[in-house]
């Protein structure tokens, strides 16, 4: 009995493969999906990978401008919408997307089926606005591609075990693929969205930046956390834990993306550093006569990202957070009745990639790099595959250059 | 066992009823939910009548916008949209609207929850489009109300047998209203809209016209099926069938509108006319060598609600269909092979009571009455509580007008 859980991924998996046929999850963005034009066009390439002989499951998020919409209507309601009548609200935007693009694949002479989180047996805790999905109830679904059906699903949300509708949160919609492709064993899981794939920097400040061909989980989590916004991190960390093989790509163009996947994949060609990611700004805060163990609780009771934390002295601690999470921090830190400070003229730039950890001297490097330009690193912390700094706002840009260049990521 | 079906509506409502308060149903229409400050009045409304003690349930439709909206989308995308996903689509607008106003109840310190056609238990058949609700499970809607929540219900939709979300067609909110009231039970079942009730004529022609205080369901099938838009036919069919009060009244007055009750009910005050209902335009259709009975049934196949019927001789038959069907009329009798025309210069004036089964002579005091203003009737049909007339299109006015003043209808 205590092992049915561990074991009913890949049972699921080999259920469909067992099908004779391999089944991919297709995700698309809400800039794929922002007219009904774009919708079209998603409708294509879902026939096409069904013509091709695979079972495709889609999901789509909500039109961009729908969910604004709907924002606006709460508010204009209610300052503080009620949680669980605010999740009712904004999943409608995904079941329009979804109904819409089945209606355009009958066109295109196949059988859809759009279903909603609830529909689609993806089951969450009950915590509205930001639910985790607990499991997929994968048999209606099942059900449709054994009829032919090209299956969509709503993204973002889910039914709770309260039988009340859910939604996941921001960038839930990449949750709700990964989680599709877990359960229903899809040989791949195709995250479309507005750019080619992963770069090795932002081409905004790198023009000879390279398209990455693929990257480790780890790699691409150590990414997210340090400034790309291309995934989800939940969704990669979910990936990771149930071995689903992620594709980002272009929803317009044909071109290959960015494979992330296990460590052991050979689709991988073990690079020693894989990118720079960069963020403009990154407060820092200082504090003084708490205990650290007692502050980060704290921090994590009112769920900040700490990233960076060094113990100064025995009584004083530096520590960053992404900016979102800034006025939490200062405000938790004002209650708390100690001496603390906060800059934020820092950005951070981060050199990442799983080779470092057999590669010595990375770091050393990476420090003569900076130094080389005239950049002061203000702090610096690792992890076993990433290098990070903090460096001057002014200095990011030219310290992410500096740093692609150095390690020649402009060649595979 | 077989007396379960028809025990089932009292055994509920003798239940709400020990609970020891009473239960109103409030539905409002589209055009009092147009915006989200009329959305707000809505909240007011129902709080109101829940801290007057009563147990609430409100049934609110789209707010007319977002369906147009929705349906434009559709129409965006395809010419001619799969019924089941376009149910998926525009099912979302009740639950925006509703959502909307569950969180303008919060605000005023009172609880609610909105729940979908599906979260109510309103179970149809599977016609998308134009689902016919089988059966209400309202355990989901009393287990709130017992937690003293007010409820709102999505007007127009359900779930299928097949679990498919449906929708009900055309004024189905007021079906979804009255299905619940006599589900739950309720005391009585208010219809919000934006007239102040149901009047002796269109006040737009006869500016005398009297707002009615009460009719019998029989008159006010009359009535809607003669031109009055004010309630849906199929709901004040099912309001007499299951003992269900209705009250239809403004949205934006505090005003008493017009009960639709059983002829046994005080609040009736047995006129012997009711009113005068009119369309400007009712096609009249003449169709040679055909059997009736074969050419009934073909209409009826296609869903035409033939209104008056003349067997004109043994192989001329002429009959009237309301405007919205003639399309459909001219394809069929096309599709026959036979001798057929059609007329579309007349109207129709309906005088209706309830009172003229036990008063002869009204037959002959309307045709006088439009003799008296020169206005000839092409075709007379008659039922034990109507008396309809085809007149020129161009009298219709007039007619109304006319027969309003000869049976006094401004004075009660």
């Amino acid at each position: 009995m205590t092992t049915t859980h561990y074991e009913a991924v890949p049972e699921v998996a080999s259920d469909a493969q067992a099908r004779g046929r391999d089944l991919v999850v297709m995700k698309f963005g809400g800039s794929s999906v922002g007219d009904t034009q774009k919708i079209k066009d998603v409708a294509h390439r879902l026939v096409a990978a069904r013509e091709a002989g695979y079972r495709v499951v889609g999901v789509l998020s909500a039109m961009g401008h729908t969910t604004d919409e709907l924002i606006r209507l709460a508010r204009e309601v209610s300052a503080r919408p009620n949680p669980r009548e605010y999740d009712m609200l904004v999943s409608t935007g995904e079941r329009i997307s979804n109904a819409l693009c089945a209606m355009a694949i009958y066109d295109l002479g196949h059988e859809a089926v759009s279903l909603t989180g609830s529909q689609a047996g993806i089951v969450t805790d009950t915590v509205h606005g930001k639910a985790k999905i607990a499991e997929v109830r994968g048999q209606r679904i099942n059900d449709a591609l054994d009829d032919e059906k090209i299956v969509l699903v709503a993204g973002f949300q889910g039914v709770s075990s309260a039988n009340e509708v859910t939604t996941l949160g921001r960038g839930g919609s990449d949750m709700t693929a990964a989680a599709l492709a877990a359960a229903l064993g899809a040989t791949v899981c195709e995250i479309y969205t507005d750019v080619e794939g992963v770069f090795t920097a932002d081409p905004r400040i790198v023009p000879n930046a390279r398209k990455l061909k693929a990257l480790t989980y780890e790699e691409m989590l150590e990414l997210a956390a340090s400034g790309a916004k291309v995934l989800q991190l939940r969704s990669v960390e979910f990936a990771r834990n149930h071995d689903v093989r992620l594709h980002v790509r272009s929803t317009f163009s044909q071109a290959e993306g960015t494979w992330i996947v296990d460590e052991e994949d050979p689709v991988l060609e073990k690079a020693i550093i894989s990118g720079v990611a960069h963020t403009d700004c990154e407060p820092l805060f200082r504090a003084r006569e708490i205990d650290a163990a007692k502050l980060f609780a704290q921090l994590a009771g009112v769920s900040v990202n700490v990233d960076t934390i060094l113990q100064v002295s025995s009584d004083e601690i530096v520590f960053s957070a992404p900016l979102e999470d800034r006025e939490t921090c200062e405000q938790l830190l004002g209650s708390l009745g100690i001496e603390w400070s906060m800059r934020d003229d820092l950005g951070k730039v981060s050199l990442i990639g799983a080779g470092m950890k057999s590669h010595p001297g990375i770091a050393a490097k990476t420090f003569a790099t900076l130094e080389g330009i005239g950049v002061e690193s203000k702090v610096i912390s690792t992890s076993p595959i990433k290098i990070a700094c903090h460096v001057a706002t002014a200095d990011v840009s030219r310290s992410v250059a500096a740093l692609h260049d150095a390690f020649e990521l402009e060649t595979a």
